[in-house]
């Protein structure tokens, strides 16, 4: 038995006693994966336990993120702050060791996977992140930026639609240093794959013009070390390495089928496994010769001690960029920002654009953070000259060209918006995409995980109604603003006019802690008069836009489009003596933050004649206007034709806002 | 000129013409497409225009919907129902011509297209169906089921993640009868697609084991002939043409260039492109003798009338056969299934199982079901074991072998929805398909598209809560369910126990407009007493489950797994004097579709306390509940750990249900 069996033999023991202890998990692919880790952390990775956020190190990512109890079994043997209780803690409440790898919870886990895919996706923007940042920074003897983006994957994420996006994208765009190791066990959950997945996959990805590296045994260490040599000299291309493994390998019983994928071996077959591998050690038990081996806190230590030298003289020569590159990782905004981007904001309420869709206020929006935000890196699905996207600063990135900051991702909306998180998760930039808004739909689970991850990247979804007219209901949303809102700590925007929309941009990129959306029209907004106050209050979300004296016989609630449909509703019903407050929402979510007070100063709770305007679904509008309130919404789907005609047709007409609002009024 | 491209033109010209007309749509794609749909609708597809539901035609799908005008053309000039009236109405409100192909509304139109890629994913469900239909239905001599499904479709479909998912399974199955035409422009809305998309497409689908060949020409009508003979020649696998062409084949200014995709061509152009094409007619002019040769209604009732023939004979050798074989496609369920099904859903209420987790409950409903109707095919996007979506009437199919009931779909959720959707439409099955609910994000739009087709595809998504457990917040749905709720026609049910959910299959498969979801959980729920009208009610989709005497002092809306939380709840409250009703409300779109009477005799207007149990988003609830209701949900994202540990974190107790209940009763 070679040592490098030995020591992915802790790996696996270490994944066999955690899932058993926690009576939940998986051991198979863990087990079946060790050998390419052992090859992969102990041949390659280079990595500083004791600093998980030293900004030179090779990227990890466990695509196939069930197999979580390899990630921390290698973090803990090389270092990380994960101790043999946090893996006997697996899966409990509380845990540093979920059941899926979590970004944020887990020290040295750079994105949260387990939706089969995404972490590839993720790690294709790492990548772009890599070789952009590199471009940016980078001088000639101060290769700061210089690092791989090492993937596992298995055959799931390798069925999913998903890897497709992302890994055509990473071969059109030539990712020489994203290296990506498959594990090709044959087995999903159903069974053997090779009824319903049998991809040649070299094929597939010499299609994506990757280098494909088929090696014979991806559980001899050797050979995948040789592989791994192979991948790194071509930086030209990525590379795919296609290892052959045994699902649960060593367990006499279990090996090799899909028995082992998803539960606990049991104490008899784990005494059995250990006996057949030759590991002799009770639960989490590693002896100390195999720790000292895996430990890589040393080399850590002198690795970054290494990069630090070498950042320190790049500082002393380009003391500005130096600085720019730690603010720029650290996700800082420049100095004075926000207090420019108020006047800036308040200065187009002065002198605002007539009649502009939100989308084109979105372009004049982006035009000024371009200028101020380098980090900025746009992009669209295919849709650029549709989404505005496209800004002054903007400078295309292509094959082998990493020197702009933007990006034609093609029509790949889920593979962009994957790729986005990963380039923020990354660091450096701060990614924004867009696409119709009806095909947030195809990235869905994307923008989920960044909620989830609390990371700020930001989504432009124009065409937001049906406001979009001639395409018809295939692509005019109708529910998407409302799902987006249900999406737990994911900001939607959805701006009445230009003054709003750069508001909106203001809060997406100050926000820290979650992603943002702004969802804007195709069609031109009338601009909205605003007093200075007002103009502030839109960072709260909801505000008064306009008021009447004493307290409202009516509220009138709108969003986007639908907002100026509530002003002159306002204007009709005072003209006939009634007294109407407007409240303009662009974005609930961040309402709902406000304190109570707040809340009720804008929405009274005497009041409860409230009607809710918006062209989408009316769902979540009854949180704000309660069984006494009306909506004029879209609860169906629309139709194809001049979107004048749809606003008539479906009743997003003041005449129609003005009857509504009778029927409510006592 | 060859004849057949001025047959071509003729498309082409209808095209432009048509885009003119509306001001609005996408010329390019008609235009450069036109000798590939001459080559295929004159030269191969077997289909009568005056019976466009015959059983046995040719399934033809447009997957680059935004083609629409081409297909359109198409269908005007071989004779289908669509005038020249229709064609100058292209894009108008209520018109038979809308912007993309709208399943429905335009008679020919085999399935909705337009979100990129979904179109291939209906035609390999179609595929499917015909292959599966004919090992049922087909005798010796007697081949009543014999077809093959076509498929145009560009760059942007190629890009999308879906179509691997479509044609990786296509390839695996081996779906012969699978021919797909790719036109290959090399333009996408951005512009040349080469910098984002730059795959070798051939290389691609070998490693799909498809046929792949390759022309020169895709301008060429007679290439693509002798490619479509060789594509029909190979019944072992899926064919896929690669066709290069010239977007706005034939215009001088704009041809070959994005500047011909998405807008009209403008007056000028079209006279300069008539004029390059040699037509010289004025809009919407075709000549007599070119009408004729595309008209194809004779030929249309002569193989249709073969057909009738054949399946005559064969009604009088097979005549249950062919009784089924005509029920089958008329989506109609066999008689007194209804009462049957009552009988079985009250006698489950007489004995149930107790302690059942839905997915069970949902699996005992469909040993059920599968003995009833042969028409019911299942599967599971690998997780099969988890969905139990294996019933004892299930039989497997896979590659080369259609004779089973059954389908691992692999890990696909995405390409499964839209296959199940083709499957619906080709007529002759009831798909149903399983993943855990949190991947319905990966499906969201083949979910969407059939409601807005209006058909009954059912959905069965289990693991529907924070129940999930240890797999942590990736894999617990939080806002799931709601999100579904959204769509508009999507009924979602959340059944609370075994007999709920025997009612919601029942629901599910009675259902003729619309497509269902059944959301389950993984673990054991207690069983509810009920009447038989109560019983009755479930179809209702929200009811009275416990009630009081008199008007209740506080009314508990439960779903699912939260049902019983709400009974035991109330139970605590009677004992301290309150009068308590607790509705169970496991379909709110079905509950919303009752009279207004009904609706008010479960929830009284006349009270207000009331509190929503659900452990998901409580967005939806307020519309029930009000301004001055409460609720207990899950409005935050769950956590790894064992699930009663969960249930107690987030609330989910009967005394919290109980404290909350308080806060809100007078």
């Amino acid at each position: 038995m070679s040592d490098y069996r030995v020591l992915a033999n802790a790996l696996r023991a270490l994944s066999m006693d955690g899932v058993q202890k926690a009576k939940s998990g998986h051991p198979g692919a863990p087990m079946g994966m060790a050998d390419m880790a052992e090859a992969l952390w102990r041949g390659f990775l280079r990595h500083n336990p004791k600093d998980p956020k030293w900004p030179n190190r090779d990227r990890f990512i466990l695509s196939n993120g069930h197999a979580s109890m390899l990630l921390y079994s290698l973090l803990h043997l090389t270092g990380y702050d994960l101790s043999l209780d946090d893996l006997k803690n697996f899966r409990q409440l509380d845990s540093k060791t979920p059941g899926h790898p979590e970004y944020g919870v887990v020290p040295g886990v750079e994105t949260t996977t387990g939706p089969l895919g995404m972490g590839l996706g993720n790690a294709v923007g790492m990548a772009i992140a890599e070789r952009m940042l590199a471009s940016e920074f980078n001088r000639e003897g101060f290769d700061i930026v210089d690092h791989y983006t090492y993937v596992f994957m298995g055959d799931g994420c390798l069925m999913e639609g998903i890897s497709h996006e992302a890994c055509s994208l990473a071969g059109t765009l030539g990712l020489g240093k994203l290296i990506c190791l498959y594990d090709s066990n044959g087995i999903s959950i159903d069974g053997e794959v090779k009824n319903w997945f049998a991809d040649d996959t070299a094929k597939r990805f010499e299609g994506y013009h990757w280098q494909v590296i088929k090696i014979k045994n991806g559980n001899d260490g050797a050979e995948v070390r040789e592989a791994i040599e192979k991948a790194r000299a071509d930086k030209d291309h990525p590379s795919i390495i296609i290892c052959p493994t045994t699902i649960g390998f060593g367990s006499p019983n279990k090996g090799g089928t899909a028995a082992s994928h998803g539960a606990p071996l049991g104490d008899d077959e784990i005494a059995l496994t250990k006996k057949a591998l030759g590991w002799n050690y009770g639960p989490f038990e590693v002896p100390d010769d195999i720790r000292a081996q895996w430990d890589a806190t040393k080399q850590g230590a002198k690795i970054e001690k290494e990069w630090d030298d070498l950042f320190d003289s790049y500082q002393k020569k380009y003391p500005e960029l130096a600085a720019e590159f730690k603010r720029r990782n650290a996700l800082t905004l420049p100095e004075n920002f926000d207090k420019q981007a108020r006047e800036w904001v308040m200065s187009l309420q002065k002198a605002p654009d007539p009649k502009l869709a939100t989308r084109k206020a979105s372009q004049v929006a982006l035009n000024w953070l371009g200028a101020k935000l380098p980090e900025l890196v746009g992009g669209s699905a295919d849709l650029a000259p549709s989404n505005l996207t496209f800004n002054k600063e903007s400078k295309d990135n292509g094959p082998h060209s990493f020197g702009g900051n933007y990006f034609h991702w093609g029509v790949r909306e889920f593979g962009m918006c994957a790729a986005m998180n990963g380039m923020l998760l990354h660091g450096g930039f701060r990614p924004y995409g867009g696409t119709f808004l009806i095909f947030s739909d195809y990235a869905r689970n994307a923008l989920r995980m960044a909620a989830l991850m609390k990371i700020p990247t930001m989504f432009v979804f124009t065409h937001d109604s049906i406001g979009v007219g001639e395409d018809g209901p295939t692509h005019q949303p109708v529910e998407q603003t409302a799902s987006l809102h249900l999406i737990p700590g994911f900001d939607t925007w959805r701006p009445c006019d230009q003054i709003e929309t750069a508001a909106a941009w203001v809060a997406a990129v100050e926000r820290k802690d979650g992603p943002t959306a702004l969802v804007l029209t195709r069609q031109g907004l009338e601009q909205m008069p605003r007093s200075e106050q007002q103009v502030k209050d839109i960072s709260r979300g909801g505000y008064v836009l306009k008021d009447c004296q004493g307290t409202p016989d009516l509220i009138l609630i709108g969003t986007g489009s639908e907002v100026a449909l509530c002003v002159h509703a306002a204007e009709k019903l005072e003209a006939e003596g009634r007294k109407v407050r407007v409240v303009s929402m662009p974005c609930s979510d961040v309402f709902d933050r406000q304190d109570q007070n707040y809340r009720e100063s804008v929405l009274p709770s005497q009041c409860r004649a409230r009607v809710a305007v918006e062209a989408g679904r009316s769902s979540l509008w009854y949180k704000y206007i309660g069984l006494d309130g009306k909506t004029v919404c879209m609860d169906e789907f629309g139709a194809s034709a001049p979107a004048a005609k749809l606003f008539e047709r479906y009743g997003f007409t003041v005449d129609h806002v003005v009857a509504t609002a009778k029927t409510v009024l006592k």
